[in-house]
């Protein structure tokens, strides 16, 4: 029995419905609020950003996943990130939550919220009070809107992020689907810009967040745009048993539901990498031959987070003194004169160096192959048997324009 | 008593020559190899990179400054790094050092070596064999000198780098000078890419190798242009004692030599941010009321290296939400609620965040004080007493250019 890929997002698990709206909290002519919601009460798991200057909806969110109680639903809005916002936001944030619950006729508590876009801009609450009226009153299921909704939520994206897939366990299904948004400001630590993943699995709290806490770990925390940490991470999953499938640990229901939350994560993952802000390629660095799973993934991710490797994919340029470079530099320890790094192409491969040493290649060739939409890089480090793959894009002049005037 | 800022360079101390010749060693049309000489042997001291691939020069350095013996002089090669090269590279450097000492009729031992440019290029002995005779006719003194020879460690650099100041003890004049090289793949871990000072301070080793880490830290490494810390970073500083003062421990001569060798370190790191690769602006970063010192620095490095604060300040955009992202993900623990930060110009300042808060700003003033050549933030923590300064510069469209297409 396998894990199957199907097309969906948020609404393709059992008992979840979505909606969004375009309330005109920042943008014009857009949609710009979103809501996820579930019939059933589900058991919540979630890892948010390390930054100290959380935002507003980062420190409400933990405060509920700290009480352990059930929820019901998560309303996000776009345009404004309620960060920097200090006592104010953090009322109106508490607004947006209370707001929705009266519409949807459940506790607070059970609504948890999210909020992307500028930060040090105050949300109004007029915009949020007919919002989520609207919000109530569309929810729906399929995968029309998983992508509606998921579009709702992209700020500089360009393309809007979703990812499902469905497993058996006694001729009954167990679905995971999920979104996320996030192009700008990406170097996620515990947990990427804001996504949420649904699920009709049956599974405790405590089982859950240890597996959201592996999967983000080898997929959201592994991609880079920018090395900027965001002040709005928000990871958020929702299982509400509606599969009446019981996900216990050392089974092999477990073992699918585990890698079916690690396909949603790592799918959503690479389409935020490839939609990094300016990207024109994406970048995927796999690292083995480590001492340690932990010395393996900070080695692939400073590749992946390195200008000057990411300005060279830009330019199809096989560089690979800045492969060396950036694994030098990354504070893991590893003996130099045992590296190779290749470059990967299809079924085809090519040695760009060899046990530390830059090899003469076939320059035009490189520059063919590095011209793909993915350009892959093997480091084989070859003094242990541990490995991680990071996965990021490159650094090009539409990056530039974008951050140099992002809030006009 | 003062240290007095001159105009001058490596050769502005007594007894110290230097040389520069278009060897060919990669580059066509410019100087590509300098030489610094001391008629007296210097007492030595340095600090390297931190990368695991460190270039053959700097693994070659390093055993000199162990050995711990006096040296005469520092070849310089442009074009290749010699970094990423092997045992061959380290053959290469060895020839470079040896026939350097030849003419010069002194140790190996006595000639350091620095190279910089691409990485993953072997060097050629033959230009190395021709270009150190020349270097020894050549050998000559003065700003002009100093000019010439910072010119031809350039790679990216578009202007040279040097800085010269004196004191007097007892009637007596003291003179440190320097230069220093580095453009891009500048974020130094204990040192820059390539600077050498020379002083014709009488000084113990381990005095000056005290005095040079302290002087680092609050200078070279305290620059960043884009977060990459070179395989070649290298700073050497030669003492030859011929002004006749001893500088010694807690005496007026050694707060005097300690204030001129920190002047020279802070002037070069200022000019190297201020030429960072693509650069149109040099952005400062005063961090105070931090609880330690450390804090003061990591707080404000994070700032200055931020691509999203680098490519705002590009854009003129007083987006201080990026910057309370940047110190907040720093890894450092404060309390997000007592922030501020203020745009300084000139005598002017304006409140951009208060206790935590982005404010509302007259947004066409801060666009205007941020097309300066600088960009001042003051971000005061208010928790305790430490502060720092770091230095970056703006992220541009010529940085990705300069870039994509480096080896071409």
């Amino acid at each position: 029995m396998e894990i199957k890929q199907i097309d969906g997002g948020v609404t393709s698990a059992l008992g979840f419905r979505a909606a969004s709206v375009a309330a005109g909290i920042k943008y014009k002519g857009r949609e710009d609020m979103a809501l996820v919601f579930s019939d059933y009460p589900c058991v919540l798991a979630a890892t948010f950003t390390q930054n100290v200057f959380a935002a507003a909806p980062v420190l409400y969110d933990r405060e509920i996943l700290k009480n352990g109680n059930p929820v019901h639903a998560v309303i996000f809005n776009t345009g404004i990130a309620n960060a920097g916002t200090g006592l104010r936001g953090r009322e109106t944030n508490l607004f947006m939550a209370a707001e929705m619950a009266r519409e949807l006729n459940v506790h607070p508590d059970e609504v948890l919220t999210g909020s992307t876009g500028v930060i040090g801009y105050q949300l109004s609450e007029e915009p949020i009070y007919e919002g989520v009226k609207k919000l109530k009153e569309r929810l729906d299921r399929g995968p029309d809107t998983d992508r509606r909704v998921a579009m709702a939520i992209m700020t500089t994206d360009t393309v809007p992020k979703t990812a499902a897939c469905s497993f058996e366990v006694d001729g009954k299904t167990v679905t995971v689907g999920g979104m996320s948004k996030g192009s700008g400001m990406i170097h996620p630590d515990m947990a990427t810009m804001l996504s949420v993943t649904t699920t009709d699995a049956k599974i405790d709290q405590y089982v859950l967040q240890e597996l959201v806490k592996e999967s983000v770990d080898d997929s959201f925390n592994m991609i880079s745009v920018d090395r900027d940490t965001s002040t709005n991470d928000t990871y958020i999953v929702l299982a509400n048993g509606q599969s009446g499938v019981k996900i216990e640990k050392d089974t092999k229901s477990y073992e699918l539901f585990r890698e079916a939350l690690r396909f949603v994560c790592i799918s959503l993952a690479k389409q935020m990498a490839a939609d990094g802000e300016g990207a024109t390629r994406m970048m995927e660095v796999i690292v083995t031959g480590a001492k340690t799973h932990e010395d393996a993934r900070i080695l692939a991710r400073s590749v992946t987070a390195s200008n000057l490797v990411k300005a060279m994919v830009y330019g199809s340029d096989a560089n690979s003194g800045r492969i060396l470079d950036a694994l030098g530099y990354a504070g893991v320890d590893f003996d130099p004169d045992l590296v190779d790094v290749t470059l990967l192409h299809e079924d085809e491969m090519m040695l760009l160096v060899q046990d530390g040493v830059v090899c003469r290649i076939d320059e035009e060739k490189a520059t063919e192959w590095m011209k793909e939409k993915r350009v892959s890089f093997l480091c084989e480090l070859k003094q242990g048997r541990e490995g991680a793959t990071a996965w990021g894009c490159d650094l090009t002049h539409d990056y530039v324009n974008i951050n140099g005037d992002y809030r006009s």
